[in-house]
């Protein structure tokens, strides 16, 4: 058997001492378990982009493994606590939409299997209101480490919450598509996905506008153009990508997401 | 018997390879160790916060964890290289106040035993004036993850460094106590403990007075009120916290360490 | 047999999850594996500091280590990924000048292997152009700490590309040095060694300049003279530092990489 990995997605930051807590609360239930830094870096509060980080790396990780994901702002209110299964990994968090993207593909793969938490058997002490990551998420993943089966925690519900995905407008020359995400480089991450890069691709001749910026091709790598060039491409994640070679495309265009990028052809 | 754990503390940042030194120094000694990183990202030279952060997550380890613990100014200098042992853990570090927190704790809990570290056996070469933690700290705490007694590393001392750690001023009607922390959400973590927020609770009205702001309630989640409204609440350290909902309250109220709020019931 | 480690130095930051997408790859690849972050805060497309950073740690690391480096501007042009063996250690990465500190140190210790990774039967799927780090660098790493022969990635190559780095100009009485390196504390690491600072201390008087600053002595350590006053002494990686007594040294003097530092003796 595998050794059992747990993965963090947080919005904690490294500072304090709120990821140490919720890892010391895991090796205590699971000494033999794998924690997995993903992330802590998650800007605060910010579901999208907790849901966005977990679905640009979950399926790289072996079967089984577990993604703890805590961010949590409305940490003491009404939403749920959910623990997920999919045919291949489980799930943890708040049903505040961080499970938006994965929950189209892992449905689409087989059937999720959705628990609304509520046994405190699993919860650490009388859980505090402000920290569910450590008094509940966390033990509750180090014991789906340990085997417990999902129906143990509470009972099923039928739906978790899921933000609406802008799809990019497409007509007959022209698609309008939206940057859904920036990442650490400042490549601009938009909701226009590698079927339609390739669709375009066959038209005789493109042009994307983004911030009065005209470009004119897709490239295959960054490392195209001169320095700090502003150019187009299908990025890891297979979505296209305004980049700059070996420069930070937000910042040299001023660019935020939710900016629309137009493709005429 | 448990995988042994060794908890990271420290000021070095992850941006230079010292932290990728002393893992080194670690796992060449105990390959079977987990090294797990609570955090690298103390403010450079601030012993109180190092102290604060091992405080704020320690007890949620399994037993037999060993806290290494790097915020050491003065390296170098006359402070002693310690090695803690209580009833349920190990703690490794310098002798400036960086236990000041848990020793209270600790010692309550059981005979604290203290040992001044000396004995070059276990060093790595001869050590460095400038970088104890790789040299020092990381190689006795992976010596004790291999089970080296305590004796072995030096003579008993009596006593460590401990900071005063002030206490709120109590009378009649009102409470004055002070700002010990602030958290990377922003919350403002206060020395006015559960208890005595509880007692608080049971009079027929309150109101916490902090930086002109005036609040008139224990709130039970951050999750309350507008965007962005401060509140005051328990958070899950045990503390008053002066916070605000999905917002900054550092950067709402202009607030630091040391600031005083005043409680008047 | 110890268990096997691979490091990780990257320029990804930890805010999206690229970095956990080729955890994801070691993992599903070999789950068995210790999976060790040295930093994911290399300044972006900076080769130099990924070198620098590499060079100032792996020495501590057991035998067998395995070094991941992905600091990669190139991604998708003509530089080529290397697989390094020296007599201790593996090294994988591409051919940018990420290799340049320790290619000498480690062939003045034995034999270096250089090896072309070509073959696809180790990358996952068809490698995108823009992320080498986890379609071919990743399970490169893996498949080699599951035992894979170093011959099976490809071909032998004779050579990687190395920068040139800057000696000092030494001359009878006076030595001309430069800043390598500049690490999170604002210490400012020089190309000056402890060799080149021995000489230098046998000699009657010394003076030290470094921006119209003058230092009459090499100190034992950061904890001398005055709170943030600045101090030269030869740091933990073995070359001669400026620093400041709990202060930034980049900060209290407006340094930068490549300001020069003139010792006259």
């Amino acid at each position: 058997m595998n050794k059992k990995i747990i993965t963090l997605i947080t919005d904690f930051g490294t500072k304090a001492g709120y990821v140490g807590a919720f890892k010391g609360v895991i090796l205590k239930i699971n000494p033999e378990v794998s924690i997995v830094d993903i992330t802590h870096e998650v800007n605060p509060f910010d579901v999208w982009e907790g849901a966005w980080v977990l679905n640009s790396c979950y399926e790289f990780f072996p079967l089984g493994t577990i993604f703890l994901i805590i961010v949590d702002p409305g940490v003491g209110g009404p939403r749920k606590p959910l623990l997920i299964k999919s045919e291949n990994c489980y799930f943890v968090g708040p049903d505040n939409g961080v499970f938006s993207f994965i929950y189209e593909k892992e449905s689409a793969r087989g059937g999720l299997e959705i628990v609304h938490i509520t046994d405190e058997r699993y919860f650490i002490g009388k859980p505090s209101s402000t920290f569910h990551g450590r008094d509940i998420f966390a033990p509750v993943a180090a014991y789906v480490s340990l085997g417990v089966k999902i129906d143990e925690f509470g009972k099923r519900a039928s739906e978790c919450f899921k933000f609406k995905i802008p799809s990019p407008q497409i007509s007959k020359n022209e698609i309008i598509g939206e940057v859904l995400y920036i990442d650490g480089f400042g490549n601009l991450i938009t909701n226009i996905d590698q079927n339609l890069v390739d669709k375009i691709e066959r038209m005789n001749s493109l042009e994307i506008i983004f911030k009065r910026k005209k470009i004119e091709k897709i490239s295959k790598s960054y490392f195209e153009g001169r320095k700090r060039e502003i150019l187009a491409l299908v990025g890891s994640t297979g979505f296209l990508e305004i980049s700059a070679n070996q420069g930070n495309a937000q910042r040299i265009l001023r660019a935020k997401k939710g900016d629309k990028v137009i493709i005429d052809c």
